[in-house]
Formats: structure tokens, C-alpha cells, sequence
């Protein structure tokens, strides 16, 4: 008890010397997920998915009804872990087997727990490399969601001990047996034209690219109601007057709603990848900010049978997502040591499921 | 199938050459209205009518809750005509014939087909007019929404041998006869204080001018998130690179947002026009930016019995929004030739229902 | 009837005179309260408070799902009022005796009435001050909220002649045995890492300072969507064009939300009150604008013990927040005549339910 301190009783967030290896961290604020959350996604995204829009559209597949987009999930769920894992991080350096589990439905309450599977300090000692792996459940005990993510963390104390360092494997992809597809789904009943696009799965091959042509600007608004509504508490995305500041004098756009986008747009082209199944990588290469017009391209990296199916196939895709640039060219991501195109600012690795012929 | 072409699989829109006449597209992403819709509807508005604000007062109506607000559904629906019939579209000519079918409530499914009954190539051979009839249903297939709309297309290749012209015959107004009353309305109890406005009816005379007073500033985040809200996919609203280089240097608000708003406005003054029965027709008059302050007036044109009712009765109004000036002088609209008000933006000729004393 | 007038028909608010002591005002616009409005209320605010987010939450304290947000609730019962009381205030001079009720579920609808209790000309004669009680009640006719509001109007002829002054008593505080506590509600199964705070009452001291750290930017966007979901018409709100000719040349952010965003910048330090029980005052010091950064601070006036509870205790809290300057100096209140903080823009008195150990 305390009766006059200053930050007694307020969270400033872990740092690194924090961390113990194994704990497991349980997140704060349930959400259930509703109605107005979808809305909100869609006036703020502009994703035009047919199963993520229409109780009809989902229900001809098998399900009860319309699912909440997948990447609105993801965000549910990252942002629970911000104040417990990344208030203090100076870089959110990657995600690794981010694998969707069941279905998000409006009314399922999301609850978090991140279990720390790696630490190491880095030879500065000023900051350390975090890992945990993220586990989001619905009210009943379900998985929705389960990824890795890393993040570089301030130390409290450079002089701090360091724990004895642990970097854990990290799956380049998650494994085409390890895809769920939502139990009851079928695609007999698919209606292209409702989705919007007459491409199947057979009809994309391995290093085909796909310029997804729209030119999207970010408001400020936009992206702080966004980070918001995913309860999301990472301060770089809110305080213009400590931004001003700061390194680049603006507030930041949150990585994830740039992957919103990049989803959204890349419905034209990819307008029956009607589910994300995973996230294999990912990496924000430069920061995004309001004001900034957003464009994408993706390359289908690989086609995927999914075991047991034959009606419903996984595209393993790069979907890159460039700034004020538009993506016709397909800006370069810069592989095997070759300088990144300096328009780009997300450079994902995910897999959809989209049905065949 | 297409290995490495860019733009194989992406949608670039129908060009003025590639409508048929009499064919019929079907409109992709059926779209389930819900209350979180609604809510953003009011929150990008600021719309008050009672009826879709409140499940009581919809219920002393007869009606089983709140249907979501008319211009919200006109919206729904045209959004999903965009990528097939105006992503083309020089300009946004006219509306006619559009009759309010069935009340849409949260958790009904719209879909939307368009018959081209129109094509007619202009002089210039760059460009052409196209004419559809839309149809809006929910997901028992009834009609929420039928209307014709016509625009200006780009030609992709000025060469192209145009179809024979065919310019369909327009109506000046939805008949009496064609309003569609909601099954089982009435307005025994309606509630005066409630609706928020005394003025019935009866108290209306053709010729008799509102000025709705209020004036409205739009924000870039508002109108954005108002049309994607709607999956409309117009470029010009979302793209402030592309448009930097463009005609006006800016994005354009989706006229739709500006329809929204000047009813709204019309509240005051208007408070029992409970529902929209009609558009019989409407006009853009100049485009609209963000950071344009809107405001509006209305002409009573005509008082309308409805066939077979005396509790309920209908009105004829033309509604004028202008920019950046108040309506208090009721801005001209430049009938019979005569020069129109630079500050308009709008002329809507529409129909609303109210009850009778 | 008018066939020809400007005005007849619009409403342009009461002014002074207009106001009879003793009578009570039916407020328009009843509203159905939804998922859509908390998914944006969050998305506006960032408010984290468990209680209000997630289902699972709320039924495991006894209730049958979450609540909407109290502060949500305040707001939409008083954007009613304003049409009818405050269209012509020069100021906003305070609340008192606010008691919050049954709490407000999605699906409930909202309606209000305000009685007016005082009336007090000014010396000069251009404006008085009006004292209304408001009642906010559900479609059970049940009381959701209840409180005294005075603001200062204009008279809309100077020399009209006043109405004998009356000005009400009004409570310094709301007292312990007026408290509500929702029926059923229990804490036996309250989970403080879910809640986001290890911090009950017990824990906190009268006296105690708690900086809540964070800032927030507001956008024009924001605070308009914010108070248009309210429906809240206060002019100097939304309108930029008027706004550049007035005093501050700017659009007003509408203090409640203000309100609204200490509220939720005070979940860290205080995440365990899950409930507001009453306002027992408040002033809007300064106003506020877009582009401003807010932050706040609490002191703890007082741990009350509530009637016939032990599991449950209240804290009588003084929320301050300040714009453009961090909170973790204490700005103060410039209480006992001393000057106020030109920081400062709300000084809030409330009373907030927290589980007890």
C-alpha cells in the first residue's frame, strides 16, 4: 500500500531482465468479439472476403455463420500481449508458425497467454532479444490462434545479469498436416461469382506475381482506432506530442493494421483465398505513417495440397506491401543480401485456402 | 493459367466495350448488415430518426426492431455495383426509378444483380454512357432495393465498334402507387416528442422551403471510412498519391456520403419522414472534399396521398446540400437553364413516408 | 402552416426564457444501445476495463453478459438533452448527484427525460442559468442513469422579464448508501490478472496520487464520430466553417469525451474498478481541441465502504487531465482559490466500485 508514490500502483511494462524462461504470461482484458468489431474492420480495411461478410456466403460452405476476419483474430490477440510483452521493445522483429485454429465467431470471447520460449541479451547489454509463443482461446478452451513472436526489449539496468541465453527453433513455415481447415467446411456449394474472382487454386502456379493494383492513404484516425479497437497499448501509435520527439517526429502506424491492408488489397487477384491458414514469417522493413498511400503485390511462393482434401487447396504467398509506390512493379524484397526496395514496408509469408477445381 | 504476367489475375474493371446489352451481372461479397453497421452509419451521419434508432419505436410501429437507415441499404447496395459497372466511370450521371422494397434489419444478407438496359457511345468515341437497373435483395430473395443509375464510361480502345445505341426510357418519379409501405406499419402510436419533431403531414405544402440549418465539416478518415464501410471500391476515394496528380489534387468524397448527410441535416426540419420510399432522382453537382463544411434545404415539391392509406401520407422533396455556405438562403439550384449556385453540391429529388394528423 | 417560411419548421434550441421552472422535457431520439456502439466506444477510447469487454468476464461476476461501458451510457443520455437544453449555452457549468443504475446491456434502448429544477437570470441580462434534472431509463422503464446538469443559456431577448431565480441544492457527493451495485453482481470469482491489476481496494489510501502515464492524441475525426454517436448536437462540435469565425477558430472536442479518454487512460492504476457508481461533480476547466495530446491523473479522495457489501468497496477518486503535458507532475487542481494548472482541462469527481480482498 502506498499513499502518495508516483507509479505505485501503474504498469510501465517488462523489461528484458523481467523475463524468466518458461513462465507463462496470462494477458489481460477477455473480448468478445462482436458485430461492431467486424464493422469497424471492414470500414477500416475495406476487405471485401465473401465468408467473412455474409452469413449466407458462410453458411453455403458449412458453417454456422460468418467467421470475423482472420487477421482481425490475429490483431484480438497480439494486442493483449502488448502491455505484458512489448510495451518496452524498441523492434517487433518476427513471427514464425502462426497457425489459425477455429473459427472466430461474433459473441466467442478471445482470451491470450504467452508462454517465454527464448532470451537472450545482446552484446550491448542495453537490450535483449524476447521470444515468446502466443496462445489465443475462445470461451471454450479453444484454440483460435497460436504464433511465435519476437521482440528486441529495453533492459531496466544494463548492468543486469543476463539469463543464460536461449534462442529456440523457429519452424520456416508451418506444415501443410499442420493446417487446420474449419471443421464442417465445404466448398461444393462455392460460388465464385459471390466471391468475386474466377481463379481457383489450379489455376495459380509457383512464382506467378500478382499486382493487386489499388493505392489505399492512411488518416491518422484511421490507424489509432484501429489499434484501439485490438486494445493494443503500444504507445508509438498514439502520443503525437512524445512522438515529436522522437526518432522520426510522428506517431506510427501499427505493423498489423499495414498486414490489414495488404490483405484487403489483395482481394483482387486473390479474392478466393478465402481463409488464412497460417503466417508462416513475417517482417515490417520500414515504418508506415499517416499519410502514406499503401499499395501490394504477392507472389505465390508454393501450391499446397492439404492432406485428406481434395477440394480444398493452401497457397503458400509473399504478399509485399510498398508506400507511396505503386506495387506494379513489384518492388524487390531484397533476398540473398540484396538491398530491399526502399518503398517497402512489409514483407509477409502466409497461406490461404482457396478451393479447386 | 499465367506464370509471371502482371494483371492476369487481378480485376480492372469493365471498360464501355465490354457491357452487353440486356446482360446481367451479379455483384460479388453479399454483405450481412448488422448493428455494427448501424452504429457506424450514426456515428459518420449523425442521423436521428427515430425509427432506425430505436427497437421501440419500431416496435410501436408493428415493426418486429429497428430497420438499419435507408440510405445506409442504398449505399450497401451500390457499393457492390462498383467493381463491375463504375470502376471505369468518368462521372456518376443520375439516378431514377429507385423504390425502397423491404425494410433491411440487422443480420439480413444483401446481394445485388444489375440488368445493362442502356449503351450509348458518345461523339467523342472516347467514352460512353451505360444504364443498369439495379436490384438489392435480401437473403429470402426479397427486393430491398431497385433503381437505375447511369454513367459515363471510359472506352478501353476508342476504336472499338460500338453496340447499337440504345438509351432506355427513364420515369420522372416513383408513382404513388409504387411506394412500398413496410408489411404491418402503423402509426397509431407514433410518438410526436419521440420522433422528435411536431410537424406531420398535413403541415406540409408544395413550395414550402426548409433550411435545415446545421452545417457539417467532413474529414478524410470520415468519408474513407463511410465508403469502405460500404465496399465501394471507387478509386478516387482512397488514394491521395493517385489523386495528387489528378484533376482536383485530392480525393473525391463518395457523393453517396454527402446523400447521407444532407438527410441527416433535413432532421431538423423533417424529423417524421420516417423512411425514404423513394429516390425519383439525383444529381451530383460538384464534387466534395474533406475539410468542405456541408449544409442543406429542402422544397416540399408535392404532398402525396398513398393509395389505400389515410394514416400515413407521403413527400415529395428536393434536397439541396451546398458547400462551405449555409442553406439559409436556400442557394439556387438553376432550374430552367438558369445558372445553379456554385456552392451546391447536391440536388436529390426523393420521396419519404410521414404520418397523417 | 407555412408554405413559404424559413425556420417555421426547424428547431433552433430554448433559449433562457423559454424554460418554465418545473417542467419536464421528453427528450427525442430513444436509442437502441448495441454491440456496434461498445466495439466503437472502444475503438474511440482504447478502454480496457474487463467487465465491459468480454462476456465471460461479466457472467463470472454474476451478470449475464457484459455491460456497455458506464461512461457510454452517461454520454447517450445526455447527447438527448442537449437538443432540448443546451443548443444555446454559452457554457457547460457542471454535473452533480449522478448515480448510475442498472447497468445498460446491447439490445437495451435508451430514452431520457429532464426536469428543469433551477432558474437563475444573469446580471447582465443576456444570459441564466438553467438547472435540469435528467433520468435516463431502459425500455423497462428502469433508471440507468440519473443526475443534475447547469449550464449557462442564452436569453434570446435581453429584456425579456425573468422568472422568479430558484437555484436548487445541489450534493457535494453522492452518498455511500445511493450507490447501485448491480443485482447479482459478486465478486467471489473476480481473476485480477484478467482484470489487468493486482490492486483492490484495500490497497488504496486517501491521499494516494496514481500519474496513469499515458497520452493520447485526438483527431477531428475522432471526436466527432465519438459525439455524433451520441447524438450529441452541440454545433460548435462539427462545424469548421462556423468554428473559424469564432473565439477559438476551431471545432470544440466535446468535453465528455474528454471524460471518455481519462477514463480510460486511468485502467492503468486503477484496471479493478470495474464500475462507475456516481459522478459527484465535474468542471471542464479548459477546452480542448484536435491535435492536442491528452494525458491525466487520479488522487484518491476517499475508500468508502459500501452498505451491507464486504466484498466490494468504493473509492471516491478526482480524475484530472491535462493536454499537451505529461500527468506525472500532478498538475494541479488549483484548489482553495489558488490558480489551476493552464495544463488542465477536466477536474472530475467519481466514484468508482472495486472488489474488495
Amino acid at each position: 500500500m502506498n499513499a502518495s508514490g508516483s507509479g505505485a500502483k501503474t504498469e510501465h511494462g517488462r523489461f528484458f531482465e523481467d523475463f524468466r524462461l518458461g513462465e507463462t504470461l496470462v494477458h489481460a482484458t477477455p473480448r468478445t468479439v462482436t458485430a461492431g468489431d467486424q464493422a469497424l474492420y471492414i470500414a477500416l480495411t475495406g476487405t471485401r472476403f465473401a465468408l467473412h461478410c455474409a452469413d449466407t456466403f458462410a453458411q453455403a460452405l458449412g458453417l454456422p455463420s460468418a467467421p470475423v476476419d482472420d487477421v482481425l483474430v490475429f490483431h484480438m490477440v497480439f494486442g493483449k500481449t502488448v502491455p505484458d510483452v512489448s510495451l518496452n521493445a524498441v523492434a517487433n522483429l518476427g513471427y514464425a508458425g502462426c497457425v489459425f485454429g477455429v473459427p472466430v465467431y461474433a459473441g466467442d470471447t478471445l482470451s491470450a497467454t504467452s508462454q517465454v520460449i527464448g532470451l537472450k541479451e545482446n552484446s550491448n547489454r542495453k537490450t535483449g532479444v524476447v521470444t515468446v509463443r502466443t496462445t489465443g482461446l475462445n470461451q471454450r478452451g479453444e484454440t483460435v490462434l497460436d504464433y511465435i513472436r519476437w521482440v528486441m526489449v529495453n533492459k531496466r539496468d544494463p548492468a543486469a545479469a543476463p539469463a543464460p541465453p536461449e534462442t529456440p527453433d523457429l519452424p520456416d513455415s508451418v506444415a501443410a498436416a499442420d493446417l487446420r481447415i474449419p471443421a464442417g467446411l465445404t466448398v461444393a456449394a462455392y460460388d465464385t461469382a459471390l466471391a468475386g474472382s474466377p481463379h481457383l487454386w489450379d489455376d495459380y502456379a509457383a512464382g506467378e506475381r500478382i499486382d493487386h493494383v489499388d493505392g489505399i492513404t492512411i488518416e491518422e484516425a484511421e490507424h489509432q482506432m484501429a489499434t484501439r479497437l485490438y486494445q493494443n497499448t503500444a504507445k508509438v501509435h498514439f502520443n503525437q506530442q512524445a512522438a515529436a520527439a522522437g526518432r522520426f517526429g510522428r506517431r506510427i502506424v501499427y505493423g498489423g493494421h499495414v498486414i490489414s491492408l495488404a490483405r484487403a488489397l489483395s482481394f483482387n487477384g486473390l479474392g478466393n483465398g478465402f481463409r488464412i491458414a497460417a503466417i508462416n514469417g513475417g517482417r515490417h522493413v520500414a515504418p508506415c505513417f499517416a499519410g502514406d498511400t499503401v499499395y501490394a503485390w504477392s507472389e505465390v511462393r508454393d501450391r499446397i495440397e492439404v492432406p485428406g482434401r481434395t477440394d480444398v487447396g493452401a497457397l503458400r504467398l509473399r504478399t509485399l506491401a510498398a508506400k507511396e509506390r505503386p506495387a506494379s512493379g513489384f518492388p524487390a524484397a531484397g533476398d540473398g543480401g540484396a538491398q530491399a526496395d526502399p518503398a517497402l514496408i512489409l514483407d509477409l509469408d502466409y497461406t490461404v485456402l482457396m478451393p479447386r477445381r
